[in-house]
């Protein structure tokens, strides 16, 4: 069981299409699910709305039916309530995983590899693109790459695909919704351990390279910029290779980014020099 | 399991004592698991704020541990958000009940007794109370008849006493947090039946009773009115006496209000002359 919300102005933008607030809202809860291990039994829908209006929620319940049936997790039951303030919709998903297969954030041991999928920082890249940031002058010439990154922030695509890979071999997993600095010290916190990452390993989209290359934002912005929806995992060296292995016919990618060390520091992010990296700030913070 | 929502400003009021309103979070769940039979397991608990604030967070922490203790409902976990809105507090509550003891609200039979728990239209003059409407005026002299009113509108009693009875007499309930009129409908709609309510049996509190004797507000007002949070039910003829009887014991006072019809009208409403009293609201409209 798991629960997440998005709040307008917060998690989605006002102007975001009303079908992808609705798959982002399912989404966030479908990422949680996968990243415990745990295949998709159905949801309850909280709906706080400042007016009920049809040009909204006709296509809001489209893309909520659509992602419903693409994920197999019906809609169970709901409330619907009036606000004068943002939209929020706060959804309570459940989950399916045989006794003792859920996959925790408390299991990392020392000499795990760290490994994320996909690629980091695309929808913190796609906020700033939304918000007419210094990311659309970057990327000026190439809409393609603002679209890919803009629709990375609107739609996440949870890893339902590797469920079965990380059921097999993670010692610990935790979807990555805050920024990967600052969810990878809550994985390394619950597990009593601490961890070394290679930051030229962090997997990143072309665009995202682009971006950086231009100067525009810095790798930083990146691994502490909320919203990938990646899976963030420890996997135990023996079994890295056969994990790959599984990903790759699941057709998700990942990369090993680190190794898990007995320490209870925070996790050392290091250059391509191995110099330790100063993060000023690791995560998304609400308040 | 059931979910439902409070919205700052909607379902409470800004200036509420925190620990009311986390209250009134929790049992309005307790209050729907209770209508259908269901004894209390645990709850998940979205909660969107505009600020971390201790001043806040601690009278509301310590209210909510209460009543999860109170009523054997343990805090499973949740989501904290920021909102630049109105505070909202989202629950989704489980609840647990044998195989087939479940009372829904389809199963309410022609000759059933229209029966209701408690007394209705307390917490609709609360609200008018707190926002220093009329109700004020009419119970000037009487800070403790006010005092009852506004304490029913922030913290509803939940009726999980009655839940072995209802399992064991109940054809249909629900908890009328709507408003008695609409929500009435809307049993009678899903057991495709109708009913006749005998409106001077409708229980009310005396501070109501007084309320209405100055003439503050009429009883359309009252049946009209939301958060009662009372259970409202289908008892069949032969089993209201053992109904009436386990209500008792449970300490929870229950009135027959009328009849069950076969009939596809809305329910009438009769008035001390047998006159159907027209209504032009029937309950709460979130929009």
């Amino acid at each position: 069981m798991t629960t997440d919300a998005i709040v307008e102005g917060v998690h989605f933008l006002s102007n975001d299409p009303a079908h992808t607030i609705a798959q982002k809202a399912l989404r966030v809860n479908l990422s949680d699910l996968a990243a415990k291990g745990a295949a998709p039994a159905g949801f309850v829908l909280t709906l706080a709305l400042r007016a009920a209006d049809d040009a909204w929620l006709t296509p809001f319940a489209h893309g909520l039916a659509t992602d419903s049936r693409a994920f197999g997790c019906p809609l169970l039951g709901g409330d619907t309530v009036s606000t004068p303030g943002p939209v929020m919709i706060s959804i309570t998903a459940f989950g399916r995983v045989a006794p003792g297969q859920m996959v925790r954030r408390s299991g990392a041991r020392p000499g795990d590899r760290v490994v994320v999928t996909g690629t980091i920082g695309d929808a913190a890249l796609g906020l700033d693109i939304l918000r007419g940031g210094r990311v659309t002058a970057a990327l000026a010439g190439d809409p393609a790459a603002r679209k890919m990154l803009t629709d990375r922030y609107r739609v996440p695509q949870p890893r339902n695909a590797l469920l079965q890979a990380l059921r097999d071999h993670a010692h610990a997993g935790m979807d990555v919704s805050d920024g990967l600095a600052g969810d990878l010290a809550k994985l390394c916190a619950a597990s009593g351990v601490s961890a070394v990452i290679d930051v030229p390993g962090i997997p990143t989209s072309l665009a995202a390279a682009a971006v950086l290359a231009a100067g525009a934002v810095d790798m930083e912005s990146l691994i502490s910029g909320g919203d990938d929806y990646e899976i963030l995992c420890a996997i135990p060296e023996d079994d890295f290779e056969a994990f790959a292995h599984a990903a790759e016919i699941a057709g998700v990618a990942v990369s090993s980014i680190g190794t898990v060390i007995a320490s209870a520091s925070a996790p050392k992010f290091l250059d391509a020099q191995g110099r330790d990296m100063p993060l000023s700030r690791r995560s998304y913070s609400h308040f």
